[in-house]
């Protein structure tokens, strides 16, 4: 989380010189923290300055702006893999979601300004233990300052305790399978009872996942998404979250991702309780649909 | 450490309004990180704005400007009990080594914005936990959004690795007596025993400390402080850090603190092994002085 706003900072002109402040962008749906992250720390080095759909007409692109572009790939939330949109920018490419359990590996993660975390490895989010892979040196300097500065680091602890939650996972493993063909089964699994569920209704809809090759297991994988990115279809349900809050659904409304309130997030990389909890109601809400009409349904 | 630029950005002014940027300050020798941190996140809200000697003569005072003072008490690295020094400023109170086995107690803490830190009460810094006390109820909700913007507050592991901490300190007390006292006799043994060596020098000496009526302890309390503030009498040691380096003592220069070099600062919070080594080199230095004549010394 911290190392968001370092790798900002690392990217943006040094304070102390005559460039105007980097434009900070991210492409619609985005992780929210882009945008309110940079507005908190808005400084002399950069400022957010919306979405990349702004700037990547070339008629408003002014090419002597200093961009540093967000691309979240898998993307939060709707799970697609992004690449840059505006050439030229400096692309933070934040991986927190590309593992092998949770997306298909099309190629070995190789660009200049990597994020990467363990939050969404195992569930064990709260030790938030991240790390990223800079390829420029000056820029790696810059990062490793910024996090000295700020909070001196990863605690000690975080660092111990997360090898230990590694030693245990694959302790349970009993040296069978390595822990993301284990991650895949579970989160294939889940997408796949969802999807079954869904597919039966007109109100929602969801993202759709193409079976994709794999490089890390060598062979082409089903979808394994860490979030369900929710549609409503019917034209009354213009809040999507609250629509799921009234059948006891919690989700995260598009709106924090500048999607729309069409859209709400699911979140599928839970215990396996809460998960089959979210099922049923899912379930119920399906089921439901049949018995109403609605005031206008549309047909996209 | 994260905590302190969280103090500063919930006590400017709001960044959309159009106040000029607060004046960030902190009084010679100050910890490093004030003016370090505050300079990396330089925004439109506050800037470093030197030391409080700089303002507190009225002539330079300029009434209309905010000032957002750093005052810690005990003060690092010198150990004086400080009170801010610039009226009217909102003062940032950094309690990190207001414990009673470190400093006497003299009234309970009550100013407006407090910091507190567990890094100094067992060695265990590596931990990072920290908190925060704040009166004003906006305040307290703007640190709060600072600390979840920038890394979503201090992770799980960290809280639950604490408490494991404070329940091991004190099952090896076998209730026998609090956690301070223990500390104290060892804080206050460290100090006496360096003050002897020392005693003996005309080349360095220590900073002074009467002892003070402690209301933790209800009675007067020798001094026991985490640092040794060390001052290099001898004119040729206008490095100070430099001259005890030569001696194998590793030290911490006052050109961090913006106090010169003719300071530099020891830690006294380490492990046995590491002090009675620290204390054998310091015997050494001194006994050495003995037997060398000074190129010019100073009786200040």
């Amino acid at each position: 989380m911290q190392l968001i706003n370092a790798l900002v900072y690392a990217l943006s002109p040094e304070g102390n010189s005559a460039s105007p402040p980097a434009s900070v962008v991210a492409t619609v749906p985005y992780y929210p923290a882009y945008k309110s992250q940079t507005d908190m720390f808005d400084g002399r080095e950069y400022r957010w300055d919306g979405t990349t759909a702004t700037w990547s007409n070339s008629g408003s692109r002014n090419s002597t702006k200093d961009f540093i572009e967000f691309v979240t790939s898998p993307n939060n939330p709707d799970t697609a893999l992004c690449e840059p949109v505006l050439a030229g920018s400096s692309a933070i490419v934040d991986h927190a979601y590309y593992w092998p359990h949770l997306t298909h590996i099309p190629a070995p993660a190789d660009e200049d300004v990597m994020l990467f975390t363990t939050s969404k490895l195992s569930g064990h989010a709260g030790s938030r233990f991240g790390w990223a892979l800079i390829r420029d040196e000056n820029v790696a300097k810059r990062a490793l300052s910024y996090v000295e500065q700020s909070i001196m680091g990863a605690s000690r602890d975080t660092q111990l305790r997360i090898l230990k939650i590694l030693k245990v996972i694959l302790a349970n493993l009993h040296g069978k399978e390595d822990i993301f063909a284990f991650g895949y089964e579970v989160m294939r699994s889940r997408w796949r009872r969802l999807n079954a569920v869904v597919s039966r209704s007109t109100r929602i809809s969801l993202q759709k996942i193409p079976p994709q090759y794999c490089t890390y297991f060598n062979r082409i994988k089903e979808p394994s998404p860490a979030y369900a990115w929710v549609k409503c279809e019917w034209e009354e349900d213009d809040d999507c979250y609250e629509t799921l809050l009234a059948a006891g659904i919690i989700s995260r409304s598009g709106t924090f991702y500048e999607a729309g309130a069409r859209y709400t997030r699911l979140s599928l990389i839970k215990a396996q309780d809460d998960f089959d909890v979210l099922l049923e109601r899912i379930t119920e809400f399906v089921d439901a649909e049949h018995g109403r009409v609605p005031a206008a349904s549309s047909s996209m």
